[in-house]
């Protein structure tokens, strides 16, 4: 079941990433964005009622002998990363899949004759789309499974040191969002714990989660390989099994298994309804709670895309969760 | 397999319960205690080698420009919980189990009549010596599962209020090893992020890290049942089913799915040789290093147990593995 929904993203994925994409401006915006120093903790969100609710809410709840006051170890913040964090147009997981299947060929070429890897190499979206399942797993689990963590780790890395973002032509730490970046350094001004709880595959995002979020690597939540401990290698090896797809109603059983205790503000984005549980389960919490959901509406700065059927969108208006409209409230997109 | 090694260890759990738990005579070292204050950062540890090791080694590693300095991001300080923080004689784990075998009796006291209930309450030990696995995992999962995350929290919480240590007579509390306590602050004040990683439940753990440890409920990684999401209840469900055992091989995995990285610093016993992999993991870190394994010789302070076969002292002396030997390096043993 689990299984079956990674591999349905995955075909999304493999979809999404064979449409071209949109052009960004986001060099277009600098001008306007005032540094942290001059008392503004959010200078890329424009003034607006959102703007203000995240303040209020963070002095509300940090203002000791108020009853909404929230103790130092109960502000947990958690944020999706796709769409969220950074852009998801295609998702970053994507491209490393193909540096991957890249790398191994040029290790070993025949493999390039060989499915899933021929297919990746000469485009051929039509194998992945008659393939179905079989062949997306095949991809994933040679791409990141059967090598120690060790290994899989300096692969990453390598990924990260040189990859660039398709469309845009720049490095993937372009592709982060500013207004988000402040947000996460105000909450943590604030005795807030981030996370970030994403469908993303954990090691991936745990590779660059410290410097492009300055969020450490024990504090990512994500999907998981199983593992198994080596003992004549000293070293955990990855087994080409899932074990938690950390999306949807994945979140907040990770969020369960890592952090412990449900979070008091919680941030995803449209386009997947991948959060709508995360949001949901923060709201639960007994403490105040804050849920904020991106709205990719901004076709010139960033991209445009909605849900069929509306549903994270909805269960905003329902929950009354906060909306950000990116067009609006956004003063700058992409950090530098 | 995994089900098989928990259920034999609740078997020794149990059998260890019912031995007569020896005296202790904490508060007879309390006036040789030292403060902190008196610039010794380690004041429950007599001087001598191995007090100086672990200073040398956290100078050697934080010092700037040295070879040996590790990042801050990398500084993990992993420890055992039973038998390395806190007394294991009984488990702390077993007597909750207990507790909530007499709350639910209370609570339905037909239960009483009922098995396990009924070995528990009757302290007939041969019910559980007979009936093996199957009556053992009957009282676990009628203990520990079947219920949501915020009902097992209160549960654990309403435990730990009130929960006496057998044969001591003293809050559960004072069962925490100064000398440990000590060194927890003392890798903190140098940067270290400590961790609990133990056999037991996290959630049972968890609900004392903080104030018992200062440590997280995020930085505990432990023994977990299977969660789901229940969309209706809006709450994460505790399943009748392991999802990861964590001892012995399950530690570094453990490690890696929650922290993912292998620690610097990594603290266990001698007693049941659970230890002896998460010692062997860190030793592998790229960083120097550093092992620790408390051996229990004190049967006056606090108890005296060995492995029949010695397996984690003959590791320790392998891999040069420092050894606390509890009568000769602790000053003090219990925390007041």
């Amino acid at each position: 079941m689990k299984k079956r929904i990674f591999i349905l993203s995955l075909v999304t994925l493999f979809l999404v990433s064979c449409k071209k994409s949109e052009p960004a401006t986001s060099t277009a915006e600098s001008k306007q964005t005032q540094t942290e120093a001059n008392g503004d903790p959010l200078p890329s969100w424009n003034d607006g009622a959102l703007k203000k609710d995240i303040i209020a809410y963070v002095e509300k709840v940090t203002k000791e002998g108020s009853p909404d006051f929230i103790p130092t170890e109960s502000r947990i913040a958690t944020f999706d990363n796709d769409g969220t964090l950074w852009a998801e147009k295609p998702y970053v997981q994507e491209l490393f899949a193909f540096y991957r299947v890249k790398k191994m060929v040029e290790a070993k070429p025949e493999l390039a004759q060989k499915q899933p890897f021929k297919a990746v190499i000469e485009k051929d979206k039509t194998f992945f789309e008659k393939g179905g399942d079989k062949a997306l797993i095949e991809l994933v689990a040679a791409t990141h499974t059967g090598m120690n963590e060790d290994e899989f780790e300096t692969s990453v890395n390598d990924f990260f040191k040189s990859a660039q973002y398709p469309g845009k032509n720049i490095p993937v730490k372009q592709i982060r969002y500013q207004p988000q970046l402040e947000l996460l350094n105000y909450l943590r001004a604030n005795g807030f714990k981030t996370y970030i709880v994403t469908g993303g595959t954990i090691e991936v995002v745990r590779a660059i989660s410290q410097d492009f979020y300055g969020i450490p690597k024990d504090q990512v939540v994500g999907t998981s390989f199983k593992y198994k401990y080596d003992a004549a290698k000293n070293a955990v090896q990855r087994e080409a099994a899932l074990d938690h797809f950390n999306d949807k109603e994945g979140k907040p059983v990770g969020i369960q298994l890592h952090i412990g205790q449900r979070p008091v503000f919680a941030c995803g984005n449209e386009g997947g309804a991948g959060d709508i549980a995360m949001l949901t389960y923060s709201q639960g919490n007994k403490y105040p709670s804050f849920q904020l959901l991106v709205n990719h509406n901004d076709s010139i700065r960033e991209y445009k895309y909605q849900e069929k059927d509306n549903a994270s969108l909805n269960a905003a208006a329902k929950n009354k969760w906060h909306v950000v409209d990116m067009q609006k409230d956004w003063k700058k997109v992409f950090a530098e």
